[in-house]
């Protein structure tokens, strides 16, 4: 069996911190006692039914939606966006609520094996530092976004005004500069929602400050003829963004269901991803993403829950929602090549990190990579799973992960965050 | 709010029975404990987020292949029954095994709020037996099939002779007769695994003790094929039941993925029902069922597991994908009228019962119906789902299932069986 040794490494602003220093066979463990600083009595042993898996990267997730997760699923984007959306967001200028909402997707994302997580907050700067702070207090990596958009018109009181999106995202850009495992994102929420005007001004801080980047890309087809009415001048909804500097290789773009392979080709030039939401995706009837097409056109792809559009906030969940899918286009035409399970496992971990830019630190065990981690336990007591005849690793629901690890250190079981 | 009131009654088998006697509003219970002999103290307050739903109708699942549930679903289903069903199947011989399995299935599928199912055993007369006296001492209300098949050109030790199948037939069903919760019913397992002549045996031995009928039908279009070669008599794969007696209004179908409306017809016209097993035609690739389509044809109609070839023993689960199967056919059809949650819901519990023919006992609460019930906590401690804003009733996974009533008996939380 495989063993993994950490290193504890000097941090200026995290007290624990490790990094994966060795990777090796249960026998080498003695040698490697000897010809280092470990102690044995810090080594972990695992019981029979137990594994470590690489901790999981949630792509694209709305944390303020949280609050009505598993609801509302009854209509397609653009209603439901003004339906149920937009008059909840506008909720989360309340930084009480907003406290309430965010420490609980924190802590449920946690819980569910997500390790890193990359937020769209809502158009609000104090309540989307507020959850950058919450993601850095429970100990979960992640990328948050303050959500820009200076157009609705549906929801006339929930926008700001260009200048207004654009002085905000400076604030808020400089004000979540100081914890170590949480970093801003530019969030323009989409094309429709945002003015050219602010599109480009969102280009361009993201561009002087090296930032992230996230939206929204092609999610139905309703809303696809939006964009083309919206932006006459763009070739594709993608052009859209590739004009305004929006597509980098640190860009993830959720959904993206009905892109073309021109439009593909332009993001595997510019190395942005797409985060495929398969829950959302079919909760909201927008369409079933080619992941296949997508992996042969090498554009990075990472999975995500989409919450609320998706009724789940868990990556387990996602990752049999992405086999759906990919049997369903099966099913459609039987020359499709299935996505494997162990491909789809493969997208809730490394390829969300690289979707991130992220897989220089995470998304899988290598050496010098920091120790994001879930200690699953097949037989967990009380758990989802009978264990009948010999079986490899299974893992069902957040019953069966006993231990959640981000940078090392041990986020679930969970003790409160000290003030 | 609505009250239900329950009724005991004087059952020779069942120590203890409970018919639903009375539903009224809140404010009628002290008139109601007046002109009664109910007892004020054995009235149950439920908590603020508590509420109680009938219990969930498993009109399909393979007690057998609960032994490998969620692995193995990497190819169709021929292919699938050959390398990983017959093998497996055939070791239920030894009923040491089939204890080991029946008990955990049972168990583990009443914990998820299944208060009826509708199993699969094997062609092992013994254990199948076996598997209905564990329903029974466990105290779910149960279909019991021992398998029917005199035809396996694949795994050739795992198939009887035409009488074999006849004579254990008839010994299975004249032995399960003392169970007042349990019933046998007839298996034939499909056309392709069965001669004409066995067909026909089971379709006499079906109505001289009228008895439930079981069997698969059009799960996917290789078998559709497979059938028509060997049937070349029939005019389709519904035909050929039709043709052997196999379609009263005892039947029940799994699958009928690809059934045209013509088949549809002999269905309606016969009373026969179709078991919709969602998880089970996406995972092997076998098709989507057009359920607005079958409603309109008026067929009856419930939802299973089909554990193993669908990977979930819990009916939440058949919910929710009877819905993403609905959601996937308005993507390809936007004309298509999606199922709502409250219809999903509906084939779970009333349309299940209506396809077993046991809606004049159980699948709502009505007055003179058994008490099958969930008691179901939105707030379980621990539970899935974390509650924001005011919301109704929702039910995530098991861990909202405080309690499980099967006739008026309360089966979880679980009391070891007195043997
Ligand atoms: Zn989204
Ligand atoms: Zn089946």
């Amino acid at each position: 069996m495989l063993q993994l040794y950490l290193n504890p490494l000097l941090n200026s602003l995290l007290s624990f911190y490790l990094q994966i220093a060795f990777i090796g066979k249960g026998e080498e463990l003695d040698k490697l006692l000897k010809s280092t600083n470990f102690n044995p009595s810090e080594v972990i042993q695992l019981s029979q039914h137990e594994f470590f898996m690489p901790g999981m990267v949630d792509t694209h997730i709305h944390a303020s939606q949280y609050s009505y997760a598993g609801t509302a699923l009854d209509m397609p984007l653009l209603q439901w966006l003004n339906t149920y959306t937009f008059p909840v967001e506008s909720q989360f200028k309340d930084l009480d609520f907003a406290n309430r909402v965010y420490s609980k997707v924190v802590k449920r994302t946690l819980r569910n094996g997500t390790t890193t997580a990359c937020y769209f907050a809502t158009i609000h700067t104090d309540a989307s530092l507020l959850l950058g702070k919450i993601a850095n207090d429970f100990g979960q990596r992640a990328l948050v976004g303050k959500v820009c958009m200076d157009r609705n018109n549906f929801v006339k009181h929930y926008k700001e005004t260009m200048q207004e999106s654009q002085d905000e995202t400076c604030r808020y850009v400089s004000n979540l500069k100081n914890y170590p495992l949480v970093k801003p994102v530019v969030t323009p929420r989409f094309a429709p929602s945002c003015t050219g005007a602010l599109l480009g001004q969102l280009g361009a801080i993201a561009k002087n400050n090296n930032l992230h980047i996230q939206s929204h890309v092609s999610e139905n087809t309703e809303e696809v003829k939006l964009v083309k009415e919206l932006f006459p001048d763009s070739e594709s909804y993608t052009d859209v963004y590739y004009k305004h500097n929006l597509l980098t290789d640190k860009t993830v773009m959720a959904h993206g269901c009905h892109l073309s392979d021109e439009e593909l080709a332009l993001f595997r030039e510019t190395g942005a991803s797409l985060s495929h939401c398969p829950n959302s995706n079919i909760s909201l009837c927008s369409g079933v993403l080619n992941v296949r097409n997508v992996l042969k056109q090498k554009v990075k792809l990472g999975l995500g829950t989409d919450v609320a559009g998706g009724y789940s906030a868990s990556m387990l969940d996602a990752v049999r929602k992405a086999l759906d899918s990919s049997k369903i286009l099966t099913i459609q035409d039987p020359e499709h090549d299935t996505l494997t399970f162990e491909e789809a496992f493969m997208l809730a971990t490394l390829g969300g990190s690289q979707a991130l830019s992220l897989d220089d630190q995470i998304g899988n065990f290598e050496v010098g990579k920091d120790f994001d981690a879930l200690r699953v336990n097949v037989a967990a007591p009380g758990g989802p799973i009978d264990l009948i005849q010999s079986e490899g690793p299974k893992v069902s629901d957040d019953r069966n992960i006993m231990e959640v690890f981000v940078a090392g250190r041990k986020v679930i079981p969970f003790t409160e965050p000290t003030a």
